[in-house]
């Protein structure tokens, strides 16, 4: 499941670099993790978050390693949910780092002129003359 | 909007990667970050935010994703601007990440002698000889 | 030690990476040592940390950099333990980025193919053919 | 200033990375700017730090962008020395990971072999042979 998560993440951010967005799809991310966990905890945890924006406040500070620590769980549960959120939090922020690097030093190569192949073209056509000067003689 | 902000941001860095100065870029990226979201801050929650220098005090530890938690908003606005300052800093953290490595590989590659090229080159050379004893003969 | 835990982190990412099976990977990492420094603090600790339970809650949210900071060590051998806790999910956060941003690029670079050697190859075979040539006349 | 600990702190990660040791370079450069800065605060900032520990327990904290909050300063000059340190380890997050994943793509291929330049080289001794034959005749 996480395999397939990561590929779909991956394919959206290569289709956002074609465009240069990288920064609206880097947002989407964080805010689809936190939309959905602040849903998940209010289900969870419903003596901890009374309402879902308080469940949302946390989820966001929590998601992007903020944690101020003032909408923090205190069931068992909710602390469950927190640490996956935590961890899904630290991940992603080392993974996408790593897939923008990744992207923006392909998209760099794709569009630099290749100088060795330029330099092998010019040497076929050398070898196309050569070719027909040894058939003449 | 976001995707010329990124533009933007990608050139200033290419630019600051020539001088070799990436470390005052970043600084100043997260300072104007910080500085713009204290007085929206100001501007949109003065209950919570009575200085600008509360303000700014919350702004650094949130766009920094430090988050001790001491000035943090309880006003909606000031939550939603928050939330944003967040997700913003988290972005920033991944992206500017991704731009150092791809422009620092960048750098290092065109520094580099490309010893495929030269080779390439020498076969040329070869080839003029060649061609010349072809057509002597 | 350390060299030897980055080599063994390193190899397990590449294997991870054959199967395209990253953010399984990173989840595996903070696991551990979430794990293993809730175990270390609970033995150091006992004071500050009276149950295994908040002693893991602690350390989730301490390796992943979130620092909620409602369940903080006073005692100085505890505030050692977290300190080196701290600057280990630091040192993580940015060398697992940088491991995947090269591991990513080093499979890209596998899988894309290789133009120039392409056209080194068919010039080899067009030298059979000169040589043919040259031997023939 | 800011250029030259860039320049220092990227060829003290290159000689590191030659022994392979990333994580105890990762490690020193987090450990300096906590003492560093613990130093600062409690010279700076003696009203909310009056031991070294307490300054040193808020400067890894803070460094690391755990930010638990317990230990944070009151005093305007405090919180300016504060933010100067939340910036510092903002950016060297995403320089850290930047430099590391561009060091690791370097040694990568260095170590990998150039199957282009083989097939060049190869390409070099076909042209030796045909040149000889070219003069015989």
């Amino acid at each position: 499941m996480l395999a397939r998560v990561q590929r779909v993440a991956m394919n959206r951010l290569e289709r956002s670099l074609v465009t240069g967005q990288i920064l609206p799809y880097l947002i989407t991310v964080v805010a689809v993790l936190a939309v959905l966990f602040a849903v998940i905890m209010r289900l969870v945890d419903r003596e901890d978050y009374p309402s879902l924006g308080l469940a949302l406040w946390w989820s966001v500070q929590t998601v992007t390693t903020v944690g101020y620590g003032d909408a923090t769980p205190v069931q068992p549960f909710g602390r469950a949910v927190a640490a996956v959120l935590m961890v899904l939090g630290f991940a992603s922020l080392s993974l996408l780092a790593g897939i923008i690097a990744s992207a923006l030093i392909a998209r760099r190569r794709a569009s630099e002129p290749n100088e060795t192949l330029v330099a092998v073209e010019r040497l076929e056509r050398r070898l196309d003359e050569i070719e027909r000067l040894v058939r003449e003689r």
